[in-house]
């Protein structure tokens, strides 16, 4: 098996696009087909009601992305049972060949990183997966656990650095002597990223979050990681453009690349769609998907 | 029912220390009583270890401390297993009378960051507890659908703003025109912190965590949030002394108070029982519980 870095990039170099569809099934929105009486969180068939959701777009998108990304939090929400929903939904993910990035953004210190990072790493853990989000403010060595397993097990690691939410700058734009604060943990990450960037294509498998909708930031966290993989967010709703998401991508052999375009809302919740039947809400998803594959795959040609 | 920042405070005024004694079922350390065949993490019977390592625990603290701190990531290791013990060991302690704060460490943005916070904060959900930790990277507005829901049902949240682990310091305390980092995020909490501070005690729901080992940085958080919590890591394991942990604390009318001490290791897996039968780890755990107590105790008098 490659490195994460390198299967991701070799799908997308084949597919022509970096996008990467978010699979955050909202209760309150899911289409009127997979819904189950008052779909209150803690009950089982709420639960099977999104398996059926997130199994039937992956349906929908598996021939045509890389990879994946599943919301926790959201699976979190419904107890045990959405637990044992997460773990089905990454394996048909999985069966389908999609590559499974957790929305997780973990973060702990030593032994308790540690049990974070075997429970989405190890490769016989129940919601193994190929890579993982994590969040950092506990330090550089609260990463290490993560990183270790991710080199381990051929896995992924993206570190949260820059976010697209407009506040996220309150604290991660602060003013330091070397810069904003976010440049202070872009190159904390430097030696880890070149130790995970043993592959062919030359790609780490450390990533860090950039915004779309911060580009010149995205610049600069490109100069202290020349081979981080980009976790690009803000892309659809948002309001980022396809040119304003591959900001920070470098040539390859089949375009710009280096980056993982994020989009979940437009796709899984066309807007023509909201109380509209299956066939509607499934024609919804395949012409979002189109649109944001074509416009992902102009950007980097 | 009151709100978290008074029951949490009421109990320690009549206990006469401020203790919480960590639930860190590490598998490993797990003594021999409880230990069942390989301990696989993802294999129901090491689920099961682990509920009656937490339960039997929770039996002999559950008459002299006010509140308990379950480690999510040790549970969560687990796969869906852990989740389902997990929600039984919160009630198991709540039963008991307990205060339950989850070191779950939380963060996410908008209606993510409302899905994590019902998870654990809305009474009805399956994990419902008393208080919870999260983290604070994502910017001042991701943790407010966390307060949001705190202030609704009258729970509590503990924000990382200080952390004791030494690398810790790498990035909290990067030097701010306004002081180090940490710094920054504690000004930020203060309009939250008066707003969860309406309870008879005048102490907040809103907490923040503080590190035993940084005396200085205590002091300052107290004067950026004078009437925070502090949940105060790095007593006991980490080094500090319990004079050392109270640093902070307010005199109230049963003496020092104003912040939640935590203590795991040295509670639960006291060096003596490690390879021993099940009355010498009672033995143990009682005499490492009484020795904590006695200490904090005379550290607030």
């Amino acid at each position: 098996m490659a490195c994460f870095g390198d299967r991701v990039i070799e799908r997308m170099r084949r597919l022509g696009h970096p996008l990467c569809v978010g699979l955050d099934p909202y209760l309150d929105r899911l289409p009127p087909p997979f819904r189950r009486g008052a779909m209150v969180p803690q009950q089982p068939d709420t639960a099977q009601a999104v398996e059926e959701f997130c199994c039937r777009t992956i349906d929908l998108i598996a021939m045509d992305v890389a990879i994946v990304k599943p919301q926790v939090a959201l699976f979190e929400r419904l107890g045990w049972y959405g637990w044992r929903v997460l773990e089905r939904v990454i394996r048909y993910a999985r069966a389908a060949d999609l590559l499974v990035l957790l929305d997780a953004k973990r973060g702990d210190i030593a032994e308790t990183a540690t049990a974070y990072a075997q429970a989405y790493l190890a490769p016989d853990a129940p919601c193994s997966v190929d890579a993982m989000t994590v969040n950092p403010y506990l330090g550089p060595e609260s990463l290490e656990p993560f990183l270790v397993e991710a080199e381990q097990a051929e896995r992924g690691v993206i570190v949260l650095v820059r976010n697209s939410n407009p506040d996220s700058s309150v604290y991660q734009a602060v003013a330091t002597p070397a810069g904003p604060f976010f440049t202070v943990v872009a190159a904390s990450l430097a030696q880890w990223q070149e130790r995970l960037a043993r592959g062919t294509t030359g790609w780490s498998s450390l990533g860090v979050t950039v915004a779309a909708t911060h580009a010149e930031d995205t610049e600069r966290i490109r100069v202290a990681l020349p081979h981080a993989l980009f976790l690009v967010l803000g892309y659809g709703a948002q309001g980022a453009s396809a040119r304003e998401a591959v900001r920070g991508f470098c040539r390859g052999p089949a375009g710009l690349e280096g980056g993982i375009v994020s989009s979940s809302r437009p796709i899984l919740f066309p807007a023509a769609s909201s109380d509209a039947g299956a066939r509607a809400w499934e024609q919804g998803v395949r012409s979002a998907l189109v649109r944001a594959t074509t416009e992902l795959g102009e950007a980097v040609v």
